[in-house]
């Protein structure tokens, strides 16, 4: 493997609660691992290095998709061999197909250079979310390919805030349920009343206020989902028990974890995010749901390269 | 006038195109003048030195109706007598009912001996709104009585935010002609496509970002309404040559000032409003519409006393 690149792409929040679709955030861990190289000839070839059976046909499969968008701006006769290793669960609702197409396009545009901005990457890796999903939306790969807390303000034409944030702590939980991305889509209502969209974006203006002034009580006030989450928190048991439980143990606020099943919360210092998963744990043990919890930072640079 | 508190009430612009209900600034000018003292015997008084004929009875009287607020939690005993000089257009969308509503218990908490918050006072003021126009909504007395920029991210429990912001000029043009805020608020529709909802906290949220990161660009972009604006701007002759003009003339962007008719554009140095203010003179004298114009910057302190 000497002559690949080796880099880890980061598991993402999509959302942040009231951020529905615009907001989202990367996280330490878990991470997956690729392997890319440039390849003699032209085209893609993926190999999977775990065992969840990812179709392997480029046009199928989320990195390959990625890579296709990008060699039609990269110089004629490019080629990639990409081999990945997933940590994070394909369905989790923690990015884990943006993992595959963000990690796949940084890695190319290394080999390449860096001959494309990370908007152009963002772009490119988007094509990698319309395989998985259906949609071509941008809320876990831009978090994913900038780091830290970011928001899409528009999609066509791309506009991409990077946010700064004070230090956080979230606690995910994932319980080993399905919830099928193109479901919780159709769940959703295409009229929201008018009164709850003025709340969803006074919300939204705090949340980010709170983000970018370092206001933790702030944040905490501000992650409330008066739109999205009645309505898909119910294709999750235990939701309510595991907010409830979370804001007792000292979290400043979460919900759902993109489209779900996974729940996050933020918390302000290590121990209290620790606590957070102490209690989520004891709701999936009583309800006899199998589960995993990930304790993590923000991650400020989203994939990262193995030096 | 010698025993009498002689203070400057602003004009506000609320609303802030996306951030409608939620967000609001204060103006430079114009600005009310308003005499406070107190008064020996209970209750108030309230006079006109101007000639809008605005009711004198308190509970009535905007002004009023905020003292009566306030003069439930103050001393037993208390009383104020008030004197009001307009010189924000009462119906001109620049926050009128809220100068004199702010102004007024500002006033009277500096001769009761600041015994009430800043939250305090918009509560109380939010009663004079209420005379005004039936709804005790606080987007445009939260920035008269804090000064800047403001959030309001939640009325009942009431949460302010006050927002930090770069330098901004602000060209306000008022056509006379009449719209009543209870009608422009009956225009809305009750229910909003969850896209278009998404598209205006998206820009929400950039705005804020734009404010707080300094970044005169991207609240240019964020300066967007898909919701209220393409209602509203029906009521306001000349709104769309007015917005266009303005762009044209360097205005980062802008739209209805609260519920209209008048128009706010903000530019990034005063030669841009003025050229800003050039072009909507041009706009305004070809329909043939009486107009005032003002040029001003962001007044930070809200209500100011004369020292």
């Amino acid at each position: 493997m000497t002559d690949f690149l080796t880099l880890y792409s980061p598991a993402t929040v999509a959302n942040m609660v009231c951020g529905f679709d615009v907001l989202g955030f990367a996280l330490e861990a878990p991470c997956d691992t690729m392997h890319l190289r440039l390849t003699n000839q032209p085209g893609i070839t993926i190999e999977h290095e775990d065992d969840f059976n990812l179709p392997t046909e480029p046009a199928r499969n989320v990195a390959g998709a990625a890579l296709l968008a990008l060699l039609k701006a990269a110089p004629a006769g490019t080629g990639f061999e990409v081999r990945i290793r997933k940590a994070i669960l394909p369905g989790s609702g923690i990015g884990s197909s943006a993992a595959s197409a963000a990690g796949a396009v940084v890695g190319a545009n290394r080999l390449l250079g860096s001959i494309f901005s990370r908007e152009e990457l963002v772009r490119f890796a988007m094509f990698g979310e319309e395989v998985a999903s259906g949609a071509r939306h941008a809320d876990n790969i831009a978090p994913a390919i900038y780091g830290g807390v970011t928001l899409i303000r528009s999609v066509e034409p791309l506009d991409v805030v990077p946010l700064s944030a004070p230090p956080l702590h979230v606690t995910v939980v994932h319980p080993q349920i399905e919830v099928r991305t193109a479901d919780a889509r159709q769940m959703l209502k295409q009229q929201v009343p008018l009164k709850a969209a003025i709340r969803q974006w006074a919300n939204v203006a705090g949340l980010v206020a709170g983000l970018l002034q370092a206001d933790y009580q702030l944040i905490g006030r501000s992650l409330e989902d008066v739109i999205v989450e009645p309505v898909r928190s119910i294709l999750i048991p235990g939701f309510a028990a595991v907010k409830a439980r979370s804001l007792e143990a000292g979290a400043l606020g979460g919900g759902i974890s993109g489209s779900g099943p996974s729940i996050f919360m933020l918390s302000k210092d290590e121990p209290t995010a620790q606590a957070v998963a102490a209690a989520m744990r004891t709701v999936y043990e009583q309800l006899g749901v199998d589960f995993h919890i990930h304790v993590s930072t923000i991650n400020p640079a989203g994939v990262q390269f193995k030096e």
